[in-house]
C-alpha cells in the first residue's frame, strides 16, 4: 500500500516477531525499507525467521535488514540488551512495535493465581517495561520515537473467557492513551490496532480446538462475512509506524471487519429473511392502522 | 428504594409518560412526592394514566399531584404551552425526563427520506427542542434544574435494523453530554439512562412480531439471563433527578442486565459445556506440552 | 503516501468539495487516479474549484476527473440528481465522503430553535439523506461501496459552545456504525474520521475571530504542540476510502495530535517544571519517610 | 439515601477500609445494617477505624459490626485469611469493594521499573486476585455475590503523570466488564465508580504539595464548580452493593461534577465573558451577511 521506501532508515523492533502476525508485520516493515529487530524468548525460532525473512525481501534492491536477539519481555535486562544490540547494529531505535502476547482460553473460576500472572506479565508488564525502557532512550537522546501496541477489541468491551488477557490488554491500550498525552511533547506518538480474527495457520488451531473453532467461526458473526488477511493488518500497521501517521497518537484503530459492532442490540435481525421482513412490514402496518383508530 | 419524600416539593416533566415506563417512572416519581406534568400526544391517553395514578399514589399521605397535557414533542408552541401550565399549576419545574420515543424495525434500505425523519424528529429534535426550553427558563430563574434522557445502549454501539432510533438517541446522548459541561456552571445537571429490555406488554408485542420476538429472546442473550422490571429503572430514575446523586452530571448509566457486554469478543463460549471445558483443558495441555517440547 | 493509482478507476462524491479540507482531500483523491463529483451550495465556488483542480492535476498523467454538480444536502431531490449526473458521467459511484458541515460558536442558550434545526439539517439529515441514497443505489446495483464521514472528537466526548453540531455529529456517527453492522452484508463499509484542528486559511479566521482565536490556541493544548497539515488528513481519507482498508468498517479514526486525550485528569501537570518536580519529589519522598515511621 | 436496613443481613468486604473514602463508605454501609470487614495493611490502622465506626453507628439501633483483618492484598495468603476470618465471624460474604490503592505523581520517565511494578501490583493484581478469590468461593457455594470497584475516569481517558495507577485502573475497568459477561450465569454482579475529586483531609495534601495543589484546585476545571463530599459518593456506592442495582452489571458509573466531560474540544471557552459573547455574536453576523453578499 504504502510507497516503496516509506520507512527507509527507520529501525523498528517487533516483540513476539518471530511467529504469526509479528512476523508478517516484519516482512512488511523490511519491504518498505525499515531495519527490524525480532525478538522473542526462543532464540532458534527468531533465526529461522530472520534467515526465511532476509531470503524473500532480500531479493528486491530497498529492502532493510533483519537483527534476532532472544528476549523474554518480562525480564527488563533482557530488554536492555535487546536495545543496546539493535543501536549497536543499527544506530538507532525509531520505533516499537509491542506484540508478544499470551493467552488461556478458559473460564475465570478454573485460573489459579499464578495462571492469571502469566498472562498479565507477559502482555502488559512486558508492554510498559519496554515502552519505559524505549521512551527513556527516546527522551535522553531527543528522538521522536513511535510506539505501536497490538491491542484487541476486548481491551474496551472486556471479555469472559480471555479475562487475564482481557485485563492486560486493558491496561496497555490505557497506557497508550496516557504516554501519548504525556510525552507528545517530546515527539514520541504512541497508537494500537485492535485487529479482528487474522488468523495464523498454526497458532489458531493451537488456540481453538473444536468445539471452539466452530463457535468461533466469523463467516456468521462478522459484518463482513470474512476473516482478516495479514497484508491487511501489516498495512495499518506501517501506516502507523511510518512519518504519514504523524498527527495520530494516543488512538487505537479496530480493524475486524465489523465484529466489534455486534454489540448493536438489533444487529442479530440479520437472520431475518427478506420473506419475514415483507410479512413484518405488513404486520406492523395493520398494528399502525389499529392503533390510530383506536 | 429511596427514602420517603426524596423529591418532596419537586415538580418534574415526564414527556411520553402515558403509557410504558414513562406511567412507571411517574408513579414512582409521585410517590416519593414530586408533582408530575405528564405528556403526549393523545390526550384521553394521560388523562387515564393522570386518573389512574392518582387514584394508586392519593391513598398514601405523601404523594404528589399529576397534570396531563398534551404535547407533540416536534412543536415548540406545544412544548412552551406544557411549560407554561406546569408553572402555573405547580410554581415551579425542577426537572425534565425526556422519554418520548419512536422507533421502526426494518432493514434501513427499505426506509423512506420521511421515515427515517419521522423518528429522528420525535426522538432527536423533541428532546433538544423541550431541553432548550426548559434549560432558559431555568438560566433565566436561576433554577438548579436536572434534566435526564432515556436513552439506549445503542446510542453508544450503534445497531442496525433501528438506524433512525439510533442516530437520534446517539445525537441526544451527545447534547447530555455536551449541555453538561457547558452548563453545569448554572448548576444544570443532565444525565441518561440506557436500558436494555423492560418489556411492556402490549407496546413490546407490537414492536416484537414473531419471528423477531423469538430472536429477541433475553434469557439466552444476557448474562443475568432475564429481562429487566420496571421498578429497577424507576429506581435509577428517581435517583438521578434526586438531589442525592448531585455530583454526576453528564453520565449514561446503563441497566440492561450486562447485554451490552456481549460484545466481547469471546462470550459467546458460554454455550462451551463443562464437559467441553474439561475436554478443551486436556487438549489444551497436550498441545502446550508438545510445543514446549519442540 | 499511497502509491500511485491507489483510486485508479474509483469515482467518489464529495460533499462541502469546494473549500477547505474537502477542496484538499478532493485534490488527492484525484492525484491518486479517483474521478471527484464535489458539490456544495454555490455552483460558482464548486466551478472555480473543479477548474483550479484540473488545472493542478491534470499536469500529471494518472489523475482523475472533477465534475461539479450544485447541491443543497438538506434537498433530497437535488441529492439525486447529484448521484444521476454522477452515474451518467462516471458511469458509477464507488464512495461518498460526507464532509458537507455547518457551526455556531455561542453559549446554547443563545440559539433559537431556528439556529439549532439549521445546524442539525445541514450535518445530520443532510448525511443520513445522502448515505440512505447512494446506499440503496448501491444495494440495488450490487457495489461494494464505502462511505466516510467527516466526524470530530466531540462527536463522542460531546462539546459546550458548539451543540447543535455536537448532536449532530454524535448522530452520524452513530449511524456511521450501525450501518457499517448492518450493509456489511453487501460489501458496504462506512467510517469516519474525528479531526483535531486543521486550520484553513480564511474559515479559521471567521469560525474565530478574537478572542477565541488565541483562546484555541493549539500550541498550548494540544500534546504535539502543533496544527494538522491539510495533507495529513488527506492521507487517512484516501486510505479510508481505498481498498487497502478493506477490513476496517464502523471505525472512526482521530487525528488530532492528541487534543482529545488532554481529558486525562492530570494532563494538565504538564505546566508543571523540571524543578518543580525535583522539589516535589523531596517533598514526596521526606513524607513517604514520616508516614512510615509513623 | 437508601431506606433503612437496605443492606441488613449483608456482610461486605471493604479492601483500603481504614482511612478515606474507604472508611466514609464502611460507615455508611454499617449504618445501612451490613457487617463489614475492613482491611488494610496496618493492623493498628484499621483497629482504630473499627473502634471510631462501631462508637458512631452503634449507638443506632439497626447499625452492623466491623471486623478489621490486616492484609496486603498482594498476598493470596492474606486474602484467603481475609475471607476466612470473614466467613468464620459473620456467616457469608455478599460484597467486596477494591478500594486499596496507591499512586505517584510523576513524569513517566522518572519512575523504576520496580516503582511501576509497585503501583500496578496493590491496584491490579490485587484487585484480580480478591475478585477471583471471593468468586471462586461465590460460585462454589452458590451465591449471587456482587463486586464493586473504585475506579477512575483516567481508567477509559488515560492520564499522563499517574501512569501506572491509570495502566492498573484500566486493567481493573476491564476485569469488571469482563466478569460480568462471564459470572452473570451465577448471578454475580460487577461495577464500578469513576470518582472525580473527592478530598480527603490529610492524604490529599500529601498526594498534592503545592504547587498541585492550586494546580488541581476544581474550581475551575469543574463544570459543577466543587468537589464531591463524601457521602455522595457513599450513597452510589451503598446503590451498587444493594439489591436495588440488582439488573446493573459491568458498568462504570462516573461521579465527578462533569470533569471529564472538559475533554469537549470547546469547553474552554466558559471563561469567554458576558460580553465577549455579545461582540462575537455582531462579528460573526456580519461576517455572515459579508459572504451571502459575496
Amino acid at each position: 500500500m504504502l510507497r516503496d521506501d516509506a520507512l527507509k532508515g527507520k529501525t523498528i523492533i517487533v516483540t513476539g516477531g518471530g511467529t504469526g502476525l509479528g512476523k508478517s508485520i516484519s516482512r512488511y516493515l523490511l519491504q518498505l525499507g525499515a531495519n527490524v529487530t525480532i525478538c522473542s524468548r526462543r532464540q532458534h525460532v527468531i533465526d529461522e525467521t530472520a534467515k526465511e525473512l532476509m531470503e524473500e525481501t532480500g531479493r528486491s534492491g530497498g529492502s532493510g535488514v533483519v537483527l534476532a536477539v532472544a528476549c523474554d519481555v518480562r525480564n527488563t535486562a533482557e530488554i536492555e540488551n535487546v536495545i543496546a544490540q539493535t543501536i549497536e547494529k543499527f544506530g538507532r531505535i525509531d520505533g516499537l512495535l509491542n506484540n508478544s502476547a499470551g493467552n488461556f482460553i478458559s473460564p475465570t473460576e478454573r485460573l489459579s493465581y499464578k495462571a492469571f500472572d502469566t498472562i498479565v506479565d507477559i502482555v502488559l508488564r512486558g508492554t510498559y517495561y519496554f515502552t519505559l525502557a524505549v521512551g527513556k532512550y527516546w527522551i535522553e537522546n531527543k528522538i521522536p520515537g513511535t510506539v505501536l501496541n497490538i491491542s484487541t477489541t476486548y481491551a474496551t468491551t472486556g471479555s469472559g473467557y480471555v479475562v487475564p488477557s482481557a485485563v492486560a490488554k486493558g491496561g496497555a491500550l490505557i497506557m497508550t492513551k496516557s504516554l501519548a498525552a504525556e510525552w507528545g511533547k517530546y515527539g514520541i506518538r504512541l497508537n494500537a490496532i485492535a485487529p479482528g480474527p487474522f488468523p495464523t495457520k498454526g497458532a489458531w488451531d493451537r488456540l481453538f480446538p473444536e468445539p471452539l473453532a466452530s463457535m468461533m467461526d466469523p463467516t456468521s458473526r462478522i459484518p463482513l462475512h470474512r476473516v482478516g488477511e495479514h497484508g491487511e493488518l501489516a498495512n495499518l500497521a506501517a501506516f502507523l509506524l511510518s512519518d504519514y501517521s504523524g498527527y495520530i497518537t494516543g488512538e487505537s484503530i479496530t480493524i475486524d471487519g465489523g465484529e466489534v459492532l455486534m454489540a448493536g442490540e438489533f444487529n442479530h435481525l440479520e437472520k431475518v429473511t427478506t420473506e419475514q421482513w415483507d410479512m413484518l412490514e405488513q404486520t406492523i402496518r395493520q398494528a399502525n392502522k389499529a392503533s390510530k383508530k383506536e
